[in-house]
């Protein structure tokens, strides 16, 4: 089943969307948003999958086109975002830049940050910044949100708490961060409004896509059309998410709708490039002593997407510009 | 006006309350919850203010007694909660305790991290927590709830933005806080869920405890019925509400709901004592070379509570057990 929430009012209108993404159908009659979805999932899923496969089957009555331009994010706004960073190349190119080794805690103990949820941005949606100068970097992740989830739970028991599946650009702000991690209390002026998908997908819709506890499949990043990266998103993924889903749990229960990210994707294989623009950076110092890429500038443009093997879109697709923000 | 939510679903069910928290009434026909109140506070408050003036004039024929046991937290589940940390003594020891300095741009920059606001505890609700050995602290904080604040503001602007006027205890997990802040990601396993006092009062209810942008009087902190704390709320906070609404805003806009806190309230007159345990320890380090104050046991009380002149709470105060949890 694949859904999504319609821009309407501050939590969006959730619809049922068909598998490939040409035709939508109104679920008003069963669940008025995607939270509300997520609130009552075991009563309200079903019912969901029925009107879908009804979409599916023809059911052409209550059908209306999809377009992921009338998206806004699945969850516009969330309780939570947990947002992971599990692929650990990533953060073995970012300390080698800088002359240091990874951690070994990096590898029995994720790293995860606690992000901002109240405002997320649609799929579609400009990402609007202020100050150019700011470094502005998109990070290219697999998320997923779970139902309610209690304490303590042990991975194995968290992989059934997965029940979507979404892309996210978990936008940063590069020339903020190290001012900001400096004084160790994590992440705030330097993440702003993270965007996702159009679409949102059930695991079991997912096929060999998914393993129940993390993605795999091309991952594709442009900036202004030029590859960026073409990233196998389960290659590298050393945290899955089941053990990330543990992770925020260790210590309290999680509210149904929490979104769990994975951090941007990264493999070692070169060849595929990068999922954000300071991985490039990071690679550039180590080859040459000096980054050539630029960060985002006005007018920049990114997408962020994956195609089956058929070559459709699963989730429509991320396709975003920058935009200057000025205060008023 | 003084508002509340009584335990009911998932985001409770809002309330008016008289200015002595004797009666309430209800408002199901004004707004069913907090949040859609905060969603449309323009409209929906004038509305309010008229009930709870009717109240407050003798028109019982709604009125209810008001009862702290039977409220969830004023947002039992929130868009964002964002805690600075504004009261420098309590930083300065921590680092004293330590052999650091602060540093100078602590002066010019506020702190804050991005909390947990998934799951938020009612202030009669126990504090949950499955392993004693993580260093169970209270923290005795002011906190706000905003209105919809726009990305780039400036604290002049910020200061209308504060629309509800609050108590937290931002619950913590000592020992966990130096492994998970020296991974550098910010606070997550180390911060459960927080709890806020029973009510919320507007700005202009609070009288000359308000300033426009802090609040003043004493905060009474108690352990075991033995006084922690009896702050000043207002003597030593560094970063006033509206400094901090236009930190969080900085390259963000902030959702209707954003809950927005203090950090622990902190004097330099050490007769007034400390709004946490760790502040304690921390001066019993510096004094004596060891900490002696344990921090809590399952079966401990920790109570926090702002009274006015006459005596009488002003938030209903926050009174929890630490209780042990189980996972299933």
């Amino acid at each position: 089943m694949k859904l999504a929430s319609l821009k309407h009012g501050r939590d969006g209108r959730l619809v049922v969307v068909t598998d490939d993404l040409t035709l939508m159908a109104s679920v008003d009659d069963i669940a008025p948003t995607m939270q509300a979805a997520l609130d009552d999932w075991p009563c309200v899923s079903p019912r969901l999958a029925d009107r879908a496969a009804a979409l599916s089957a023809g059911d052409n009555a209550q059908a209306m086109e999809f377009d992921p331009v009338a998206c806004a994010a699945p969850l516009p706004r969330a309780y939570q975002w947990a947002d992971g960073s599990v692929y650990l190349n990533h953060m073995e190119l970012v300390r080698k830049a800088r002359g240091a080794e990874l951690p070994a805690s990096f590898l029995t103990d994720a790293l995860m940050y606690q992000g901002g949820s109240d405002i997320m941005l649609g799929a579609r949606d400009d990402i609007e910044v202020i100050d150019e100068e700011w470094g502005i970097d998109l990070e290219a992740e697999i998320a997923i949100i779970t139902d309610d989830v209690p304490m303590g739970i042990v991975p194995d028991g968290a992989a059934g708490h997965i029940k979507l599946v979404l892309l996210a650009n978990d936008v940063s702000l590069r020339n903020l961060i190290p001012t900001e991690l400096g004084k160790g209390f994590g992440f705030f002026q330097s993440k702003p409004a993270t965007s996702f998908s159009p679409v949102v997908v059930t695991p079991d819709s997912l096929g060999d896509a998914w393993d129940g506890r993390k993605m795999h499949g091309a991952v594709d990043v442009t900036v202004n059309d030029q590859r960026l990266g073409n990233l196998e998103a389960g290659a590298d993924m050393y945290f899955d998410f089941a053990q990330l889903i543990s992770h925020a749990a260790r210590t309290r229960h999680l509210g149904a709708g929490t979104i769990v990210g994975s951090g941007t994707v990264s493999n070692r294989d070169r060849s595929r490039g990068s999922g954000c623009l300071a991985e490039n950076r990071t690679i550039e110092t180590i080859e040459t002593g000096t980054p050539k890429t630029p960060f985002l500038k006005f007018g920049d443009r990114v997408t962020i997407d994956m195609r089956d093997a058929a070559g459709a879109s699963i989730f429509g697709g991320i396709d975003q510009k920058i935009m200057r923000y000025t205060p008023r």
